[in-house]
């Protein structure tokens, strides 16, 4: 019996105060409106900005809030106005929208669309959710709220798939994996050849060594204090794995120095600001460019010697890897399914949506690199 | 007669201690050596570089020394081996070597020469100059030593011309405006119809903007705190001049406004560290670069907000104008020949070498953007 037109009554990972654990709880998800899809989720990733969000005071005015950012499903109805899914549609969610008609769209060189502005709001529309929780309101993660059986989210945050697509794992392309990647092919814009250095082995540091490898990068070094994650870089793609702990001299003065004034790419994936100059200076001093992956709270200064760039380096920022989300998310998923990457390195644990905070701990104990949830 | 193969005595503007004014002396120049190249000169330029060294301590240990790296000249003799010009060619002197031959050279993305190391020791080749003053070794600033009758250069450090180069007017080319014009075409790559915010109007800032207009740039905002710069800004193809004086809010929120979310590309021309900053952030927030150009001691730490970067904004260095010297300077040269730009605007005084401490009085009181000086 179809549930198009009623609200459906499912389950849902929700926070209810920063700080706390989730708790699995009956949701009332309503029909979508205009312009809107709902999604029988299939499988939701866990991303270290949902991580961070989860314990941010920041995050208490929106609760209760259903979390996650990453995810596939199945279209199960549309709203009116909806032409680019339809019922029955294996779909990706899109953490940024593409509206397609925002300046931003209409640049081919950008990819942040102006409708990302409702991601602050944490709601779906302006100022409405379809999701209530015990008659509350609730709000959905960046718009997505993706650790939910079902969840109604715009058009424009929901691209189609290939139906051959295997969601269980292309769940995490819609952003650690877009991210990483993304940041070496479009943003470095890595050359066949060229020399590479990844700093910070997290999903994300390990998605750009993967975009290296595929752009064709001659030499993918790796950098990270923790040496238990080399063996998971070189089976992604780094061709040599290095602990600056292991060094007298400064990590950027070994780097410039294996690599002959300095590798011609250079990705700061840490977090840590301090890192960034380390990644500027280990580029080439003169052709090298720097790309600052990590995500950085936004009042950090950044200190960086003006030397660096006398002789012509460039230091530049990638969001969600430079994509345009609802164009090129789907070809990722194709070329996944083509088997040109392989996500299962990434993925080392999945678990169903009820423990969802075993998984976080998990997380949080960097005793996973990804975990996929299974509503 | 001949004077090949002969000492030549002439006159040079030397320079006994930093600080000091410089004596135009009788020097003489031994005839060139294996891969050097003789220059009768017939006009040198003074660039911003001259004036800042003429007081800095750092150059006493190489005094008396030939000030002067921007010239023009005529080929008198050439050394063994010399195989790209011959006695007779009218040349540019190149601040800046491309001795075709280093892993730079051969990297179609860089432009400094390896053999740029010489620079530092302010002489001809290792360890030695041709020149003598008084029975003293005299050093030539930057290996060039471009205010005087004669020098001798290497091969590396000088290009043909054409035979109706205007040499009188294209000294400057081979420093100051090759600097500017090529960080808007180069090292920006500006484009067509797209917005430019300059900051600083001296010689090198003037040149930018004719850069960004020889680029095709739709709308050039030239920027700075002495408006009696404005009128000659428009001349060279500043669309717009503004004084951030003349704004309540922070002239980087002023451009930002202007041009939808920023400028597609900013330049920071004044040398002044905070500038950068204000520079970053008034080009786009997704896809602006800003190109520093204005040079900036070794030591100073650059502080810069981490969130300008969150967005995908670009900052990049640039040096000479990222041109591959003894190949494309020519190239500018003939280009200024075929009227394609218009040095004019930027020469506004034109004395003899002996007049030069005249000349650098000019330029330190900002009276003059650029100074020509013939021997």
């Amino acid at each position: 019996m179809s549930t198009a037109g009623k609200v459906i009554r499912c389950k849902a990972a929700v926070l209810w105060k920063p700080g706390a654990p989730l708790t699995m709880e009956e949701i009332d998800v309503a029909p979508p409106k205009g312009k809107e899809v709902r999604v029988k989720m299939v499988a939701a990733g866990i991303c270290g900005t949902d991580i961070k969000s989860l314990d941010n005071k920041k995050l208490a005015p929106f609760c209760p809030i259903i979390m996650g950012h990453e995810g596939t499903g199945i279209v199960e109805s549309v709203g009116e106005g909806v032409s680019t899914v339809k019922t029955g549609d294996k779909v990706i969610i899109l953490c940024l929208p593409q509206c397609g008609e925002c300046n931003t769209c209409l640049n081919s060189k950008n990819n942040i669309c102006k409708e990302v502005r409702l991601s602050g709001t944490h709601l779906t529309s302006e100022g409405n959710s379809r999701i209530t929780c015990k008659g509350k309101t609730t709000y959905q993660y960046i718009t997505t709220g993706t650790f939910s059986e079902y969840i109604v989210i715009k058009e424009i945050s929901v691209a189609k798939v290939d139906e051959d697509a295997l969601l269980e794992k292309a769940c995490i392309i819609g952003c650690g994996f877009a991210t990483g990647f993304g940041a070496a092919i479009n943003s470095a814009k890595v050359s066949p050849g060229s020399t590479c250095a990844v700093f910070g082995l997290g999903g994300v540091g390990l998605s750009v060594i993967m975009g290296c490898k595929a752009a064709g990068a001659a030499r993918i070094i790796a950098v990270d204090t923790n040496k238990d994650k080399f063996a998971k870089a070189k089976t992604v793609g780094a061709t040599e794995c290095i602990d600056p702990q292991d060094f007298e001299k400064p990590i950027q003065q070994v780097l410039f120095d294996m690599m002959n004034d300095g590798a011609d790419f250079t990705f700061e994936v840490t977090g840590n600001p301090e890192t960034v100059e380390t990644a500027l200076a280990s580029c080439h001093k003169d052709h090298g460019v720097c790309v600052i992956v990590g995500s950085l709270a936004s009042w950090i200064q950044l200190n960086i010697n003006s030397h660096l760039f006398f002789s012509g380096r460039t230091l530049k920022g990638s969001v969600l890897g430079g994509w345009k989300t609802k164009e090129e998310i789907p070809k990722l998923v194709s070329d996944y399914t083509a088997k040109k990457f392989n996500l299962d390195p990434l993925i080392t644990h999945t678990l169903t949506l009820d423990k969802v905070n075993e998984a976080i701990q998990l997380m949080k104990n960097g005793q996973c690199i990804r975990c996929v949830l299974l509503p």
